[in-house]
């Protein structure tokens, strides 16, 4: 799935913000106040009227917790994806009530079920305040002088905002900080839970179906916003397609992209290709055949590793399509005429001097990574000691030291800012189990020593003169720190409680901390240093070429994409745009109804109540990626005609650059979720209300 | 499982026999002709007898196939591993009787059901040969003749041997040819099927629970050997025990190792941990998650895959255990004694002068390997062009340029010898599906790519300017290879036809075939060819310092070991030396009968007849190795008191050296084969017969 987007990302790439140019085909997340008219224009026929956007921009809705959705009736009822909500509807359960698996269906307003902890916001205006902004940044001012005065106009901006119109008011940066606007959004956080099928059809097919296609996912949820404890009228919804989305149609995306990086030089990309992508999937293959093997020896060895297992299954799927994109002469000589062409203006324009040296500063510091990328995996990527407890001890041995420094001489994640979460997590009463501790250790020492060598001192202090196996063993089995309070008692009583600690696990991070610190600050210095400087020069480049004519890369923004309902090739095969039903009881049977195959209970009792040629899934052209989850798709009247939930495979290699010959956006049918809510869930008063009955 | 012996291993490593020595704890898997009398005497107060170990000789059974197995009745009923007979019982089902998967009972003699093309071979005498042998090469004679010679005088000993007793003679070379002995055989060859259970108790838990501890597998099959047809009446036949295996019971295992490598320097084993495994792992690996997500796409994807993935599955599993091995410090500190106690003696005496440079010259040689591993991996074997279909243009293409050659200058695989296999494995009507051709295929290229990098000119011939799933597809879609009349026409017509061939995938095999011979070669005189050469001077010295007072490596041939049932501690655990019935059940529940944990129907509805506490599966320090599947484990009186079926995971570096800490072999306990045979199959006459009732 495309996750929905993460403030953290699990394996997270450098967050660089990029664009590619020329635009063509359906490519493009654009904003809201730059919508793209010409292309729409001259490819489809299509004029962008100001009520039509403004409308599809006040129906769209924002999942803070990282997703998009839509209202869909005048009531406040909202729609977005089952993994949109699968936080809310995990919180929620009981031990009885297991909402998440099962699903949830309120018969009544009364039985709507109140969701904590979750804020909708609606993007209400946008407002260009890049003059104000720039203004208070005096040429004279040194770095941290330009980069506290912007904090503060910007801060400025969005108290007096807020007083006035009492929305939330941000400030955001576009095109690296070449336009600032001002984003007023109104604010729901009295969200309550309408309607969740069972988790088995909204993810049907798991791991195995995940990011493929053809698809036969029913992954949707509905919630409703209240105000004033009653359901929000809202002026602006989606009105429900009669007909659904029509192969060969335009539709539009209206969400909220997480990240992008497509200014990335070839010289990354390179890096990408060569180094980094098959490092990592070398990593993934070796978890999860690690995790796989563990987990099948017992049920209860799978519950423990579920989620890691999931996670390393959804990475290693989206980096093999990313690494297959990156292996893609067209996408790659697309990225190599893009960086000629910038290339070229720096080189005639004075002004953009500064630039001309910005390829060749990042192809260097990507040499640099390449080779510091496996010491600084294995060593301060923790990969060579990989378990819950060393991350324990490393965090409580790094703590004792970095909390009595001044705050902006510690690391990044001692911060002051920074503790609270960090803290939320030490002392999370998580469980830590022995067996599945060690099996993950014993893996990491393994790897650290083929990756530094049996003799180097590192590995040698780390093993101790045992066998990995037998060394995790001791280790885990040894160490106080699955007790919280132990944890507790040496975070509070900091240096000398872990000098005096006689823990292994608290020797052993001490033992290699020297170590992994030495290679982050090579990392910091000589590769993330001066890319950022590097790519903010080419920014500049791009920007002076062609100013806001293009959209900037994704910042969890509301965006605007469009695209066509349309299959594609792959293997010689036709892959058709549309599912149906009976698609999807031909899957199941196919797989004799085995999980991730088997279909919920209630869709095989009701079968023959559906009509099977109904569309389930379909696909279009549409530019996304994670944090579009659960965007409306509408067609030239602003109707649904579907929700996005996926991307496929070959839609993997969007974060660097948009590509449609066989990458595409994948979303349920808005005719199958009809069908699905009336004939298998009887949820007849939502149906009714989608549909304006 | 430790899978029966075969002369083609799959991801074999080199041959190189060995041996590890003093003898200490339970090591040795020991010739027939000289036991380990004293060890034995002095730690067991056990005398061997020379009618005791003739009986057991005599009563111990070669599959040829690759396997062991024993009389257990004067009517000569042999038991066997299932996973010993599962070939014969592959072949001989049909669309509807699927003896693999279902099982076979015999209710009588008439019912026996007879196997094709299997030989059985008893050892019935072993002569010293080694003078005679010796005697017919002569000190002047260069090394092609004395080669010449010595296979001369062999041939002629086993031809006047057979001639004069009608039974099958091979010489055999032990102690990397320091000894020659000659081994006399009875052979049988009509072969009958008795009794097989379903193969999923057989091999119950599948991948999770092979190589693993405790156990629950019913790994046996019962075939009879006859004559003139009728029941063979054997002289020598194992009594089955009342008691069954006991803890802390001396037990001895006759069977037939297939091969160790226990002469290994320390720097073929350090090649091996830091360069060998951890890169072979990293491409089982990446095999495993390729196979298992294809896998995982349909019922019909699992089928195509799935010899390949439990190959990968069988030797991932292997190879971790030998990894986990070889960065065992005691392990490895034991073999640098060993190398070092050689080095002295090659020092000391001016005869072993030859071998003092050895140890430098296998040192040098294992460098090169690591440098051309990876190379040699993804070119020469195939990794980076992983399909069926290159893998048969490859043989066209080279079949085109050796076959015109002479004989003794072709390679190996096309000498005139092994022309036949060749051919039949070139022509084999067996399917190739597209997709699977175009995800493996797909894959190799990526890998490829990443090995010698994306601008290596092979790597840009291969391909072609495409992505490696676009270019897979290409040549997969657009060989003509996938039709056996093409390959024959091409192979008939030799190089004119391979050079006018417009094939894709044969202009591939061609693009790639100088690379891959070049690094071919660079192997064969840089690698292996030193090291034949050095390990056979290392082992003239162990040989003058033991002579036979220590076991030769394995060579399929018939060994004694022996050892004690005893468990093991694993992870501050302890493992206890015995499984039950009850065990089984238990496992089965735990796993909600989920595959590989779901219980043959018969073993659901009979539960309660059975008496739970019954021994299962148990353990024993036994020194055995792949080849001893079905080696019958007796007790001080020569009776069965269990079946040798696979080695724990500690057991997996029992190829390199003997370890008994945790490593141990796994059997099927006698009492569970006759409870049952009685109380789940009803097979009263196998059991009655095993029982002498």
């Amino acid at each position: 799935m495309i996750r929905a987007f993460r403030l953290a990302f699990f394996l997270a790439l450098p967050a660089l913000a990029g664009f590619l140019s020329p635009i063509r085909a359906d490519e493009g997340m654009w904003l809201f106040n730059n919508p793209p008219k010409s292309q729409l224009k001259s490819k489809y026929g299509f004029e962008v009227a100001p009520a039509w956007l403004d409308h599809l921009q006040k129906s769209s809705v924002r999942f803070n917790s990282g997703g998009s959705g839509s209202f869909v009736s005048a009531d406040g009822l909202v729609m977005t994806n089952h993994h949109v909500a699968s936080d809310a509807l995990q919180r929620m359960g009981t031990k009885d009530r297991n909402y998440y698996r099962d699903g949830f269906h309120a018969k009544t307003r009364a039985e709507e079920f109140k969701c904590e902890a979750m804020e909708l916001n609606v993007l209400m205006s946008i407002e260009d305040v890049t003059e104000r902004v720039n203004g208070a940044v005096k040429a004279e001012m040194k770095a941290a002088e330009a980069f506290a005065a912007r904090r503060a106009v910007m801060a400025e901006i969005e108290k007096e905002s807020s007083e006035k119109t009492s929305l939330r008011s941000d400030v955001i940066a576009f095109y690296q900080g070449a336009v600032y606007h001002l984003y007023r959004f109104k604010k729901y956080t009295d969200v309550r839970l309408v309607f969740a099928p069972e988790q088995q059809i909204a993810f049907y097919g798991g791991d195995p179906d995940n990011f493929e296609y053809p698809r036969f996912d029913l992954d949707f949820t509905f919630f409703r916003v209240y105000e004033n404890n009653k359901p929000a009228r809202v002026e602006h919804f989606l009105k429900w397609s009669k007909e659904g989305a029509k192969e060969g149609e335009l539709v539009f995306v209206s969400g909220h992209p997480g990240r992008t990086n497509r200014l990335n030089s070839v010289a990354e990309l390179n890096y990408f290709r060569d180094t980094g992508y098959p490092f990592l999937l070398q990593r993934l293959n070796r978890w999860e055949v690690l995790l796989n093997a563990f987990s099948g020896r017992s049920e209860e060895n799978a519950r423990q590793a579920k989620e890691f297992l999931f996670s390393v299954q959804n990475s290693r799927k989206a980096r093999v399509g990313g690494l297959a994109g990156l292996m893609d002469p067209e996408m790659m000589g697309k990225k190599e005429a893009f960086d000629a062409r910038l290339k070229e203006a720096a080189a005639k324009d004075e002004k953009l001097k500064e630039a001309r040296g910005a390829w060749a500063a990042i192809e260097k510091a990507e040499k640099v990574r390449a080779q510091l990328i496996r010491p600084y995996t294995v060593l301060e990527g923790g990969a060579g000691f990989n378990s819950d407890l060393f991350g324990i001890a490393r965090t409580l041995v790094r703590a004792s030291e970095e909390k009595p420094k001044k705050n902006q001489d510690r690391l990044r994640e001692f911060r002051d800012s920074a503790l609270e979460s960090l803290e939320l997590q030490l002392f999370s009463e998580e469980p830590v189990y022995d067996e599945y501790e060690i099996i993950k250790l014993a893996d990491g020492l393994t790897f650290l020593a083929a990756e530094l060598g049996y003799k180097n001192p590192v590995v040698v202090r780390a093993l101790a003169g045992k066998s990995p196996q037998l060394r995790a063993a001791e280790l885990v089995l040894n160490s106080k720190l699955k007790d919280v309070g132990e944890r507790k008692k040496l975070y509070r009583d900091g240096a000398k409680a872990i000098l005096a600690s006689k823990d292994p696990m608290i020797a052993l991070a001490k033992s290699v901390d020297a170590a992994a610190r030495q290679i982050r600050k090579r990392m910091e210095l000589e590769v993330e240093e001066p890319k950022r400087q590097a790519y903010s020069e080419i920014a500049k480049v791009r920007f002076a070429l062609e100013g806001i004519n293009a959209y900037p890369d994704a910042t969890f923004t509301l965006r605007l994409a469009y695209g066509v309902v349309k299959g594609y090739e792959e293997n010689g095969k036709k892959i058709p745009a549309e599912t149906d039903f009976a698609g999807l009881y031909e899957r199941a049977a196919e797989h004799l109804n085995k999980p991730p195959f088997d279909l919920p209970p209630r869709w095989v009792e009701k079968k023959s109540k559906l009509d099977l040629k109904t569309p389930f899934n379909f696909v279009c052209t549409a530019d996304i990626i994670g944090g579009n989850s659960g965007s409306p798709v509408v067609n030239r009247n602003a109707e649904v005609v579907g929700l996005i939930f996926d991307g496929n495979i070959q839609s993997l290699v969007l974060d660097f650059a948009f590509t449609e010959e066989q990458g595409r956006a994948v979303s349920v049918h808005s005719k199958g979720m009809i069908e699905g809510l009336r004939k298998i869930y009887e949820a007849h008063n939502v149906a009714d209300e989608l549909e304006g009955r």
